[in-house]
């Protein structure tokens, strides 16, 4: 029990999630605390500390193992610095984050931003274990986005690389504005988000679909219809993979990873999706680019965050 | 005089160039001397060999100042073994070029493809000095591409990171085949190939332009037309540089580069070009990753590919 252990802190708005992971990226233990925003900057500062310190005192390990603490936190910030420049829904924007809890936890600290540590949770513990390189998308309410290579992050000269669901890839003729005033990027139709809205849009303008008999649409709703064979649901449930695996094209040529990985609520759609994105991707891909690249399901869940987080020390 | 040196070797179908550059990515002397493919493998092999050897001999430096020699070519190639797979118009197909070369000149040697090394070339010691992070793009027959992130090549899991011109952009209902096999690639519209061929395709089906007039029509022929406000050459161009822009686009939320640097002879359309390629980059990059990023013409020119063969040494 000497070895070295790596702490990760997943900040989100409701909970914050910590873990131990060792050398290999295996997850030892979790702890989970509230994340309570309303009580303010100085407290949740406290509450990452006190519960990084918590798991690893309910772990069979010492604080004197940990080799460094990683946290990933949703919003725009300096990595190297580790200063939080604007987190949506938690109280840290224009946070020194890093020097904070630094000072609190006297260990090295690093600190990036959620799509990125999930993706490394997932290149270093995950579906990516022993890959030289991996990009991962998260299809949620947005699409997220992570790129590894050798076991280190591509973060990009403003903490821009990897925003895979901006990807401007729908052409102008059928592109609507996306949340990022940009137009045709790839969340406005393969994020969760997307899907519901070209199913409100098909039963708005009348197309004869099951869907209309569904009160509140959800992503899951419309990947049901399609599997079901409902010919509108089958269209959109195309179209997001038409997108997601075109934009998988373009990467294979720019960052040629040895693997695609996709999480989040919409992937739990399983072959059903990953089979129509695999067709695109071959249609589009240069030969010796997709040679040996495979397109697969995330596999730690909700743990990818604080694996990754982990991770960040340990490719330090 | 005991500085370390790096010795770049840039090999083309007709010449093979070579070069000493300093730890700033200097060029410091030159020599040039013909391939003479149809002599075979072997004396190929002593060309570049001797090449190396007589650019040091003629230079105020000694063999052993050099560090290590590096070595673009055009092909397909594992870089690690420096193990030439397939080199079109080069006797080097199948050839172990890394451990010949070390055997020969005992010193470490490494090998990459022409447009990475390119790409390197400018951003060590060209357009990209000092700066984090560049995505190089050569205009020229087809388009080529390389990505340098602190100062080293991402090459991607099988050597096809950075072949940018087979991101596939072009959308299906305007899109062509490209000679990759793949539909829609970037350089069946903005390489030289494809300016010429845009411009071809007018003249035939009767469209009013002035290049009906040429009888060879050159990418050049086509750029000057547009400058001098023939509408039809002006299209063309502008179909050029909005795909450009467009891949560049998708390149900022991907690699997040600090510059893209544009080379090869198209580039030589200037300003003319660069404005147009610019006003589609920033109507369709999400603005946290376009800003600070530049759009600048290459430095080098025909140097480009033996500095970066010096450079793969220098950031070995």
């Amino acid at each position: 029990m000497s070895d070295k252990i790596y702490v990760g802190v997943d900040i989100g708005g409701t909970a914050i999630k910590v873990g131990i992971c060792n050398e290999s990226g295996d997850l030892l233990q979790t702890y989970e605390g509230p994340t309570e925003t309303e009580q303010g900057t100085d407290a949740i500062l406290s509450k990452i500390a006190n519960y990084a310190r918590h798991v690893v005192s309910e772990s069979p390990y010492t604080w004197e193992q940990v080799a460094g603490v990683g946290v990933g936190i949703p919003g725009f910030m300096d990595f190297d610095k580790g200063f939080i420049k604007f987190s949506p829904n938690l109280p840290l924007t224009n946070v020194p984050l890093k020097d904070h809890l630094e000072a609190a936890l006297n260990k090295p600290v690093r600190v990036n931003n959620d799509a990125n540590v999930a993706a490394l949770g997932e290149a270093w513990g995950g579906a990516g274990r022993g890959v030289s390189s991996v990009v991962c998308y998260t299809l949620g309410t947005g699409v997220g986005g992570g790129i590894v290579v050798g076991g280190r992050l591509i973060e990009g000269f403003s903490g821009m690389a990897g925003e895979l669901g901006h990807i401007s890839i729908v052409p102008d003729l059928e592109a609507i504005q996306c949340g990022c005033g940009k137009i045709g990027c790839l969340e406005t139709v393969s994020s969760a988000t997307g899907i519901i809205r070209m199913a409100k849009d098909a039963v708005e303008r009348g197309d004869r679909t099951s869907l209309s008999l569904v009160e509140t649409i959800m992503a899951k709703d419309v990947v049901d219809a399609a599997k079901n064979g409902d010919e509108v649901a089958q269209r959109i449930v195309s179209r997001a993979a038409f997108y997601l695996g075109k934009s998988m094209a373009l990467v294979a040529v720019v960052v040629n990873p040895q693997r695609f990985i996709i999480g989040g609520g919409v992937s739990k759609a399983g072959e059903f999706l990953f089979s129509q994105i695999r067709e695109v991707f071959q249609k589009y891909t240069q030969d010796k680019a997709q040679e040996g690249v495979d397109i697969v399901a995330a596999e730690l869940g909700n743990n990818a965050g604080v694996v990754g987080a982990a991770g960040l020390m340990h490719n330090a």
